[in-house]
């Protein structure tokens, strides 16, 4: 058994881990920390836990969690994963950083992006990203994983097929217009997101400007070309599912077929991510739940655009699930160990 | 390994016996049964089975559901169930009815509530009322089980145990003001029943004339006396869930210790039922997607009341999941077999 | 033209008030005050009233205020208008407090459910409980209304005819289970009123606990005899709206068409009441946005129960709509004027 | 006062029409046509009337509603309008279409978009585009204007000023990623749009193949050089409300304060359009309920691309509210009449 422990257990990212790791059948879950609700039972923190999870809460004390744990996920906000990471490989354990702290390769893009030094350039150095289909060799091999923003899942997922395959005929700025539930804001209560406000609303934000921005063009820059990628995230009345509609412009685009052809192929054996075909397009509730992407893709040859879109749970394939997912490369289990759960529908 | 097939796999309930079934351990899923869907498969159907789910939609054919498996889930719409369930007994599967053509003892019941004539009475006469924590002996024994209706179910766990502790000192009509998601009025799309006219709005309906009145009335007096209970539903605007509140007029209240007490020792062995204590009430998020059913009592002593809240999934404790747990109880499993998922929050 | 005032202007029930008082045509709208808002424009504070309303929000100052006003509105949290009540009598302005200090007429019940002293009560002696359709001459007089909260304007629609008709056959406490839209919980944002964990939820809360069950108990004691009321409160995932069912115990029960017709005749010449006939029952959404209550009777005689659903906007009915409503009476207006716009459906 | 009679009343786009007209000081509301649903009351159909509009729906009867109206709205299925506009003109009465069958110019792009023949052709050629703020001299003057689409309005007055302006310096197809609440649908039940099936999902549907793009096209066309246009529509969990994000390549973009200066300009004197400057975006819930749409925009000179967000609410200033806006404009009233109500917020 792999006994797990989690940091930042309170938020939204981390009761979802409690969820996934709660029912992983190789996993042992221990300690739950987190800073202000330590001493609060699980279940008082977490209603829905109540019969299933014991335990309670405790204080984020590094070292003992490295000690007893064989891994650490750390659902913390930017900033508070830089110090704890290399405490506790020295102790011994591995991590999975569902934060944002070890993404960025570039500790000047870190400091641009996030607004601080990147304290541990060091343990930097050794992060793995952990976009599971793309890089799982390095993955199995790794002592941290950076596990990739939710919408940098969807958005990489969507793209890299694509890039890799016809990456010479992209011929402009890629537009990746995507569309959040409000889980993704994570769990503190701000003002202009009180229910009220966001329920029959729709809206815009970060334009442009956005930390996902970076991440998704560093990761679209393994394949060789710098792209070029505009993105655009939206706030959607609902709490889970992110869609990612991506636009890509291209000199001479591929057939439909011959694109579709492409994801096939490349996630013919990718338990979770699923290429729907003919007139199908992902849809989020289809998603909800569970750790697959759905993808499908769409060419308008005569305005030169190739379209991909791609639909997950954020708080799963875009957070909690990948990481698991993560955690059974790292430990060389079966990838679909514990994450095989059907989406729930309606 | 169990042989389970499903009659009415393209309606939600039956959707939610598969992703229930898929997962469970002892369970090797057969035929999935659907009248108008047949030939199509079950990812075109229900796209979020898609990798998970391979098999298509097949005919009904009774005799063959029959002897391919060992138990057959009914998810029928009233009526269909008369027929099918002496059939499927003869060819040797045992049957757990989601639907409501067993759960009535009485045919004329049936008829007054049902509006046609109840032509399976022989059968009927072995169905067993499916409400494991308090029918499990019989449950055990079963060729039939009839599974509760969704409300009843919150109903019945929320208010056995004040009838069968102080019956005695129930003064008056109880009223259950119930509460439910879309989901539990079915897949068929209706007039009144679009997104736009349901989404913002709540709304009474049959109120006093439902007829989950009789079937809760009828579980009741199992206890002894009969009781009069007034139904008054509302649909609300989320797609799972339901809250009973249920409101119990007192000769002599007991106090809300003594009450609580009644209820934490009634529940203290069941793996389903959680009672909430202190400031706790039920609500339905913490239940999404699991089979748990939530409890918690308040006293108005001054006002001669005790009010029991229930909260539970519709489409799981209210229908799949129960069904699921009956089949356990049947095959002599352990009774959480398969249903430990964890509920979705948020 | 009436010169007209709001302080509390940045929460919804203040914005509702500038919604319907800047369409109003006999109204003149001046001031809006905000305490930590002040210096904001008002569509920086709310984005939908660019273009309409240019106002800056400005300090509370309770003189100038009453110098410049007929007729302020208070829609401040509670303890907060007891000052300024006084103040602005003095000045000469008329005042309808939109929040709850003047509605309990007794300083212990005040203490006792509010926690605190209540030290205006010379002014509380003159406020009118401004339940238009029941106490119209008295707010004709007023300067100073109670504008009831909204819950209690919800029961008090749907209870006060069955009691003034048949209350001498009411057997039994009164079981009110009302359920409301989120808005009614104010902007403030708050733990376990995030989106994400309201969105797909429904919960009880403050059940025989809510401060407006003691307002409803002394609205209905005003037709004579006391009421025992329990009034059970949910909180639903939509933005508006408050339905009420009224669960009424009866020794002897009207037959359905009596009460009914009581409830006609009681409100035959009311504008903002409708009473649904027949089939029909009332739902939140067909009086979105607009001043009506809609009201339906139920009756079961067998059980000795009469039943009253009561739905209304619960920021418009229960709140500025019917603030406006007693400004038109107090200042002899036409009842509707600004008032009439037909609910937003769907 | 001009007597107004509607054409597809049991719609929500005619329901939306009532709405407008009723509380339209200028206007004297006539008959309510609706074919299946004639013979009942306003009020049965849609309660939300009830009190405030008696009439009762009434069979479509062309030469009736052109001789007893001034102005006929028709809110039609695409095909419906094509016989009744001749003949509703030649009654002597102006004709505003809120459906689809005059808004593409030529009938070859009618036949392919809506597959049937155009058997209108002499109409089409006097049928005014009803895009006020763009053609509001020719509605002046015209006896049928073909009221816009939804998904166009928002697409078209977001980006008419940039290709005015800048049209020159737009470098390849132009993506509008658009995202639309459930009423723009409609109100037949259809398969697929079942309440629990849309809430909590958010998928794309008709990308690069929706009859609304050629629609844009063409008005975009107006302004010159043949523009490209990729629509890719979304359906959101709500019931009102469209944001469109328009992505528009360019080989020298402006300056984000020159393109802002440049919307200023355009829509400085335009009484519904609100350009929001600085960090504000547009968010539907601004414009719930009212004719405003709310445009900003965006600049990344860096990737060649300039954004227009556009929102409003689709059943008003994408529907009713503009075809009320092109009754004043044709009838020589103040544009404004009757369409100031501030939108409802929360």
């Amino acid at each position: 058994m792999i006994r797990a422990a989690i940091a930042g257990a309170s938020g939204y990212s981390g009761a979802e881990l409690v969820r996934w790791l709660h029912g992983h059948p190789e996993v042992e879950l221990g300690a739950l920390a987190a800073g202000r609700q330590a001493g609060r039972s699980a279940s008082d923190v977490f209603p829905h836990l109540g019969g299933a999870v014991a335990a309670d809460l405790v204080e984020t004390d590094w070292d003992r969690l490295g000690d007893a744990a064989d891994v650490v996920f750390l659902a913390l906000p930017h900033g508070e994963a830089l110090g704890a990471a290399g405490r506790l490989l020295e102790a011994g354990a591995r991590v999975v950083d569902v934060g944002a702290d070890f993404r960025l390769r570039s500790p000047s893009a870190y400091r641009r992006w996030y607004g601080g030094e990147h304290t541990a350039t060091a343990v930097l150095g050794e992060a793995v990203y952990g976009l599971t289909e793309w890089h799982r060799a390095a993955v199995a091999g790794a002592r941290l994983v950076a596990n990739p923003g939710c919408y940098p899942t969807a958005s990489a997922l969507a793209l890299k097929p694509i890039f890799e395959q016809f990456g010479d005929r992209v011929g402009g700025a890629v537009v990746i217009d995507a569309k959040s539930g409000v889980s993704g804001a994570g769990r503190n209560a701000r003002d202009g997101y009180q229910y009220s406000e966001l329920n029959e609303n729709l809206k815009p934000y970060g334009s442009g400007v956005h930390r996902h921005q970076p991440e998704i063009e560093q990761e679209l820059a393994t394949l060789g070309e710098t792209p070029r990628v505009f993105f655009s995230p939206h706030l959607v009345p609902m709490t889970r599912g992110i869609l990612a509609a991506c636009y890509v412009p291209m000199t001479e685009p591929p057939s439909h077929d011959e694109l579709e052809a492409a994801y096939l192929d490349r996630y013919a054996s990718e338990p979770f991510v699923r290429v729907l075909t003919g007139a199908a397009l992902p849809q989020t509730k289809a998603t909800l739940g569970s750790n697959y992407c759905d993808l499908a893709v769409r060419v308008d040859a005569e305005r030169g655009l190739a379209v991909v879109f791609a639909a997950l749970d954020n708080l799963v394939k875009g957070a909690a699930g990948q990481a698991v997912q993560n955690m059974n490369v790292m430990f060389n289990l079966e990838e679909t160990t514990g994450l095989s759960a059907v989406p729930v529908f309606p």
